[in-house]
């Protein structure tokens, strides 16, 4: 294939993940009425804003972090702290964007986890949160042996991809749900694609291409350290590493 | 990780395949009222039926013919020709599968294609269509050049599976969908989780777990052909192979 190098693709997929947090803003701002902590409706719209720029968008760069040629070599701590403390940012963002929607639907009367979206979203987030933990313990805490490390290390792979995937899935089914909600009257029924179905679906669409391009950047020989599988079990353990 | 070996994990696959073509048709039988080729409601269940079956499970039966170690020696070409005759036949599914939903919306009045399900599933049918034209050109045709080959494989793999997160994430939604659409009255309402809603969740859920095993699969390095990336390239061309 083409040999881009990762650098300037990683920026272009930067400006791709602020584009999606902008327009998902913008999106909530503009058409849904904006923000509050009441309950209602402008409570909700914090759940989409806080799912994709958590579980998709810090999600993805605390991903890609092992794809920057800076991170091969030199000590390593650093760059764990920066892959473990972007991660646990994009948890952060992500429970507060669950809390917002339970919040709405217990103001509402509304039953929570009901619906596909729901389903396949709180098992993202439930993964998410056992990936978060396992890396901690097994590549952050001193104790773990060499050999954990390189049992783990591909399951932690794997999943980091598949983690980012079905949070897109979800990001996605959840802008088509809720344009089938609000979209229902008149002029603006979803069907009849006023501006905001067009909106909301291209960011739809930016959400799923930046899903894909990070995906496939995880998974490019050549953007991975050199001998990356076998490096890493090798390396000395936290405590003996500075 | 684990070393399991591919051909037991795969006849798991196909059972976990299977059940999801058995749960969608149940689940179109059962409460959506069956098939029919009218234009109403039992038209469109063609739809969700032919997606999962052509989309997903023979689609993915299509991309992991090449982890089957029966390949990596003999000649190439029977194994060419079931890889590309199963992805002709999951296209041809997929079409038809568009089609009822098509003809569904027509015979309504219904606009199509203002959903962002809708603009998700057309780009996927679309890629997919672009995959197997230059697949076909590329690999099974015999003039193209073996430098042609060598470019192209690597993004052939990449959009194989690109095109089968997307597939998951259209159907996801799409069910999604389809219970908020259907799922309106009474004690059958969708937050009320009546049976349908549980039945097709789970069928959502099997569905991505399809996904993302056969994304997994396709992506496991021990499953891969040996020296698969030049092995390709350096193969003689069709003409010349038997």
């Amino acid at each position: 294939m083409l040999d881009i190098p990762f650098p300037p693709f990683c920026a272009f997929l930067g400006s791709l993940g602020l584009l999606c947090v902008a327009l998902v803003s913008a999106w909530c701002q503009h058409w849904r009425g904006g923000f509050s902590l009441d309950g209602g409706s402008r409570t909700f719209n914090w759940h989409p804003v806080l799912m994709v720029t958590g579980l998709v968008v810090l999600y993805g760069a605390a991903a890609l972090v092992y794809r920057l040629p800076n991170t091969w070599s030199g000590p390593k701590l650093p760059w764990k702290l920066l892959h473990g403390g972007l991660a646990l940012g994009a948890f952060v963002l992500t429970v507060l964007g669950l809390a917002a929607v339970f919040r709405f639907h217990n103001s509402n009367g509304t039953p929570n986890m009901y619906s596909l979206h729901s389903w396949m979203g709180l098992g993202t987030v439930l993964l998410f949160s056992c990936q978060w933990a396992a890396g901690f313990g097994t590549f952050l805490l001193p104790w773990a042996p060499a050999w954990l490390r390189q049992l783990y290390k591909p399951i932690h792979v794997f999943f980091g991809s598949t983690i980012l995937m079905l949070s897109v899935a979800s990001c996605v089914s959840g802008i088509n749900e809720k344009l089938f909600f609000s979209l229902k009257n008149g002029t603006t029924q979803y069907k009849l694609l006023p501006a905001e179905a067009v909106f909301a679906n291209t960011l739809g669409i930016l959400i799923l291409l930046f899903g894909v391009l990070v995906v496939g950047a995880l998974a490019r020989p050549s953007w991975k350290r050199p001998d990356s599988d076998s490096l890493d079990s090798r390396q000395p353990l936290l405590s003996a590493e500075r």
